[in-house]
């Protein structure tokens, strides 16, 4: 090695592989050196749902960027390395390569170590302290290989989760023509996400064979022998347990951030559980940043410290890891904004913002509204449910929910406003594009927002 | 009539219309009162073309507000109704309706008087100073009507202009299996609204028999006995004339503001040729507002005064016009944003803000990236092409264009930032909502923004 900066990456999932590209853009002579755990260059998690049906093919489509990219980008990447101690007074990493130790000196070290799958407490889940056979979670291509395999030999699943990554998970299973039921412990789909009244327009969007029982906590699993034969979910209102028959279990009941190497090294990790960083993505070590689920930042609205699952935010706080590491200035907003979608059979969901018990502390006035994609007068309209919520004192918009026509771009619009900082009054006079064959005069977020201005009376 | 307001509006398309339907929001005591000259109520101007080929089955589809309906909203139209003068002193109108004279006391009057097609100069286009029959505007129902019988008996067609109505005009007239030959006098298609790479990009998406020749001059007509036989189009660099043999010709040549009225009633008339207005839709006279195609207004972006001929600016200024009229407060934005979209041939269009020959004056910097909808991994993605202009001393967005998939979307999500007077360091940080099967962690938008960005050397 010549006499180069070191910038050191921990895990080549999309933030890590993400902060060596634009480490490596940012500086075309730094040593950029990846150490990853597991077997796969960097590949795409929020994929893996969609090769159990077989949308996305092959488990290997999934890889977004091959050790030849890497290579051809002089970017080092190590594979089934794993790093054992972080020493940050010497700033060198002891890590282990198939048996041999290796050892790193750092400049820059940056974690992007993820999350791992939280795993919920029921009875019989674990034997000899390690989940059984038959229970899985989605998290990893290793996850995947063990449910694709699984698949093959079954006809029912229970998912325990109506998040994002369980009901994916169902709608992939149900349409792999696998009998599927889902559990979830909280009183509607997408808790954490949607408000009651959104999770239901959704629910209405599902099969009605795809069973969804909300309220209901898994309690325990039966075995028949080494087989699953059934779990057990139990009505959080009546008490009532129904016995639920399955040939397998996932489990997508959420993730926690893995911290501990970087707690050993001396990270602060703060309230909600992940490693603090700042703006910039730094730690309160220096030299040291951290990018994506293993880190906590602060949500945009509410400023409290929030861990967030998402492509998205992991790939901008690697960007600014990447560039920030290797000499650039690279300055996120002040908080998360905490935009997301998906898409459930064929109907796009998108949000922006917490949602409504997440905003109890704030006096939120809301409106929602059923448009169409098109101007009545044209075929074709599709239908589009927008809510939006607003901070009654300062007219400023807090979060949104959308199901329906192009969701997600419609949600990027509103969180354009709140990252602009925008009121009500200035958004709605937002003059969308407007064609008959492609929308109409006034889109549903703007008559949302005409709604709220009259509550707010200010028409 | 009571002892209540009385609020006049000339004009019932989608400005008059709207201004009514916001006035009576905003008051529901007034008398409201649409003088509307011709004989259909508030119908869709932009879907006339969609008619043509049977997309938008009948031409009364295109009647988004019925007779009926401002009778239930208790507004009172008056169809076949010219008004002829206006006493400003007195607030008074002299109308005529078949014949009869009308006189009505207004306390607030609104022009939504529109606009009228721009007739070139073609020789053998007018005989005693009238149009010749076979050569058609396609700016009212009137005018659809013509078109509609001529196509019966048609095979081949001309459309002189390749901005928005020439070009959906032209597909649809080549949907319904006419030969259709675009002539346009500038040297690319969509001149005012797309930059010329822009253009090429969407040229390239339209079928080649739909033949556009750019940088032509319709110069003559050829008629045969009363029919017409053919067009004469000059090359404007060679001089080169080709006959174009026709059946009949479509002016698509753009519009002026229909401000005959308010000029007699002593509005001023701007530099860009209508009613100057300002951000409460106020003309220069008391109780005198304006709204629509008949008005000018300014651009957002450069400040100088301009007309539009857009649905999505003229609804949003009646609605402004309704409610400051009706005792209610809306105030626009500082100028036009000049948000606009289109489909051809399958394509979404859409852009904002000026394009680069009206932003001469500015000092520019510019990008351009051809992104996919989905990440690569995941089937199906569509292609998007976006464009976006930035003042160089300021960081500022000024405009942006875009071409393929969810282009309006996304253009509203620029729009929104313009509107924000957000820089593109911050804009480009905006989280989108990332999923595999709806979007990439980092959409096209964003990219073109980090290109931009590193032109400006702050990555």
């Amino acid at each position: 090695l010549e006499n180069k900066e070191n910038i050191v990456i921990i895990g080549c999932g999309a933030s890590g592989g993400t902060a060596a590209q634009f480490a490596r853009k940012t500086n075309r002579k730094s040593n950029i050196i990846i150490l990853e755990k597991g077997k796969y260059p960097q590949y795409s998690k929020c994929g893996i749902p969609y090769v159990i049906s077989g949308i996305i093919p092959e488990k290997n489509d999934l890889i977004e960027f091959s050790e030849e990219w890497f290579k051809k980008a002089n970017i080092q990447l190590s594979l089934k390395t794993i790093v054992e101690k972080i020493d940050t007074k010497k700033q060198l990493i002891i890590a282990k390569k198939e048996e041999k130790r290796i050892e790193i000196k750092y400049d820059k070290l940056i974690f992007a170590t993820g999350a791992k799958p939280f795993v919920p407490p029921i009875q019989n889940l674990k034997e000899d302290n390690k989940i059984i056979k038959g229970v899985y979670s989605l998290r990893t291509i290793n996850d995947l290989e063990k449910i694709l395999s699984t698949i093959k030999k079954s006809k029912k699943a229970v998912v325990i989760g109506a998040g994002f990554i369980g009901l994916e998970t169902a709608e992939n299973l149900y349409k792999k023509n696998i009998e599927t039921v889902v559990i979830e412990a909280l009183d509607h789909i997408m808790p954490n996400s949607f408000d009651i009244d959104m999770s239901k327009v959704l629910k209405e969007k599902i099969p009605k064979d795809l069973e969804i029982l909300t309220n209901h906590l898994a309690t325990r699993i039966n075995k028949n022998h080494d087989k699953i034969k059934s779990i057990i979910a139990k009505n959080k209102k009546t008490n009532e347990e129904t016995e639920i028959h399955t040939d397998f279990i996932v489990l997508a009941t959420g993730v926690k951030p893995d911290v501990k190497l970087a707690k050993e090294a001396g990270c602060e990790i703060g309230d909600a559980g992940g490693i603090k960083v700042n703006n910039k993505s730094e730690t309160n070590i220096k030299n040291i940043y951290a990018a994506g689920d293993c880190t906590e930042y602060y949500d945009y609205i509410t400023a409290k410290p929030k861990t967030i699952g998402l492509g998205s935010t992991a790939v901008r706080q690697a960007i600014a890891a990447g560039i920030n590491s290797s000499g650039g200035t690279y300055i996120l907003p002040k908080g998360f904004l905490s935009t997301y979608t998906s898409e459930f059979f064929n109907v796009e969901i998108a949000g922006v913002g917490p949602s409504q018990k997440d905003l109890n502390e704030f006096d939120i006035v809301n409106a929602k509204y059923n448009g169409l994609s098109h101007p009545h007068y044209f075929p074709g309209g599709k239908p589009i449910t927008i809510k939006i919520l607003v901070d009654k004192p300062t007219g400023m918009i807090a979060g949104a929910q959308a199901i329906g026509d192009k969701a997600a771009q419609r949600i990027n619009t509103i969180a354009c406003a709140i990252l602009g900082e925008m009121d009500i009054e200035t958004f709605r006079k937002l003059e969308t594009a407007y064609a008959p064959p492609v929308s109409p005069t006034l889109e549903a977020e703007t008559i949302v927002c005409d709604i709220i201005s009259k509550k707010l009376k200010k028409i």
